[in-house]
């Protein structure tokens, strides 16, 4: 079977919320033993001026939601960011998740050569849809789950290399 | 031209140690400015037991060329992880771009199916060459090229996501 875009971009994704998810049920246990109050991890950060741990997983999932929707030409369930609690969060990767799994692969197949211009303020860059996927999609989305990582790991969180990398093959 | 194994391994890994190595002008030249010792940049984490930067730029250099010495069969040279300063990190990141563009298109394009198993002590996972390289070349490399860039936020760097993300299409 030849490689396809659906499997550079839904696999992919699946995968990597899946494994946020996991890394933040970790994350919430942690806060507990501690008895550290849920908004600290909630709202840490790498740096002052970065965004804290709750709106990087609010971008994992964006990131996710909207190169499968410009890819596949499926609107995306709209997401509100406000949640405030991690059972929130892991509302928002399963409702992520649930429209991933729903979007069939033939249309995100055929968005090999599809025009994709992003409306930003300064610049509309236009891409390919596979140069869509390859360098903006795909390396965007491990920003926001490597950072989500980064964050917890700072905080003490009791993570490793493994739990990033997920389940491998049998 | 359809989607090839070689478009999502060696221009995406090119792009993203190109990025890396920007970000680490950077960072040398804001350590520079600061009268910091290079060394305090170098070696700093995201936790105390977590890699040091100068690590996760020799470990984003190593998941390229292993990814696709592993996809292509063609052997990649062999680096001491002794790198001292920024310049050698540079020049480390410049012999492994060399050894990416040296490696034949046609040569990872047929490794879609290639079975590539890893020999760690714990387990051997082995993957089809697709998933080898979405399940676990491009996460690696992410992780380490996204936590570099942390690391040199949490040190003050004045870098920003637009860094990250490097050069759009025009």
């Amino acid at each position: 079977m030849p490689l396809s875009m659906y499997q550079i971009s839904v696999p992919a994704f699946v995968r990597g919320l899946k494994v946020l998810s996991d890394l933040l049920k970790k994350g919430e246990a942690f806060a507990e033993e501690q008895g550290m109050i849920p908004d600290v991890l909630f709202n840490a950060s790498l740096a002052a001026d970065m965004m804290p741990l709750s709106a990087q997983v609010q971008h994992a999932c964006d990131t996710a939601k909207m190169s499968v929707a410009r890819l596949s030409g499926v609107k995306a369930p709209s997401m509100e960011d406000n949640e405030a609690t991690f059972q929130q969060l892991q509302e928002r990767i399963d409702a992520t998740l649930a429209y991933l799994e729903s979007v069939g692969r033939e249309l995100v197949d055929q968005a090999e050569s599809k025009e994709i211009t992003l409306n930003w303020e300064a610049i509309q860059p236009t891409f390919g849809g596979a140069d869509y996927q390859i360098s903006f999609g795909l390396p965007n989305f491990y920003f926001h789950l490597v950072t989500a990582y980064g964050i917890l790991r700072s905080q003490g969180v009791d993570i490793g290399k493994i739990d990033y990398l997920g389940p491998y093959p049998q």
